[in-house]
């Protein structure tokens, strides 16, 4: 089973993904199988990283602001604005997919664990994912 | 087929975990198809690397203890030590799951690669990795 | 459907494979599944990135130049020269594998995205990818 569905970013930074992809493995029925969820952007990306403490998130942001800074003269691609060169890199550090293992038709994730879209640029965007569920009902 | 494995880890470094794959793959009789090895931690990651020479391993530590050292002053999230962190930004720079092929009821590797658990904590750690092979028998 | 792909490389530098990964699928047959491209190299990687603006590319690699340099005097493992520990680094910074959704019997990327195969020695490289497409015809 395969769908899009799509999540408004509100500018940079992590938004937690987790429930809306739970939603679609509910849907499929799939019991046992793999989960993969993979996003058509290259300023944007996905990253799975601890969902409890809001604090991880902000030192993972502000890490990713110290190694690819808006702005850094270094860049030729800037035809976007200085934080667009500093998008594809973050994009290339972190991922274009995630694959989660799908058992009791459910996501087999830690404990701490939650998937995370990665808006890289500083506006606000319209984002998709393309996920699609594979196995056995 | 879906197997859990459990890998007690000495504290921060890579621990080659290939043949404990491959042992799954071979139990599972599927000749060609795909590997799915998923880690549930965000402390501690998953990377395939060189796994001829030991200086390779201790050199890619190295570049993240450069890249993410323990104790930056820059981090707010600190709750469980110095090491905690930095450990959260070293998993979003490897990864939490990777897909190997299956052929001939054997993992597709290369002749220098091997697949690695890369504990980030000080601290020995009880790691589990989530592991399905699909395929055809 | 399993294949395996040869590439030249001119040396250091992104190559674009996206037409010789669709050819695969293409002949697959397979209308919607997933595509798992492979690399078997640890000092080549892949990335799926912005494939309409070179200078983009450019600035990319030369991200990559700054956080891992060649020849870096922390390194013990130079067997193979000052560009061979960097290549690992950078290998394990981006990927081993990209899983694409398959859909209508083509590659389901963004507008912007092209998969690249990352070599990261200045030699040019022969190198090899290994192509798994599954699915319902």
């Amino acid at each position: 089973m395969r769908r899009t569905i799509t999540i408004q970013t509100p500018g940079r930074g992590m938004i937690e993904v987790t429930g809306k992809v739970r939603e679609v493995v509910r849907a499929s029925g799939i019991s046992e199988g793999l989960c993969h969820v993979f996003i058509p952007h290259t300023s944007a990306s996905l990253v799975i990283q601890e969902n409890a403490d809001r604090s991880a998130r902000r030192d993972l942001e502000a890490f990713f602001e110290r190694i690819a800074p808006d702005g850094d003269p270094a860049y030729e691609h800037r035809s976007e604005g200085p934080d667009d060169m500093p998008s594809h890199v973050r994009s290339a550090l972190t991922r274009t997919s995630e694959t989660i293992i799908v058992a009791a038709n459910d996501l087999l994730l830690g404990t701490w664990q939650g998937i995370f879209l990665f808006e890289h640029r500083r506006a606000p965007h319209r984002r998709i994912l393309e996920i699609m569920v594979m196995g056995d009902r």
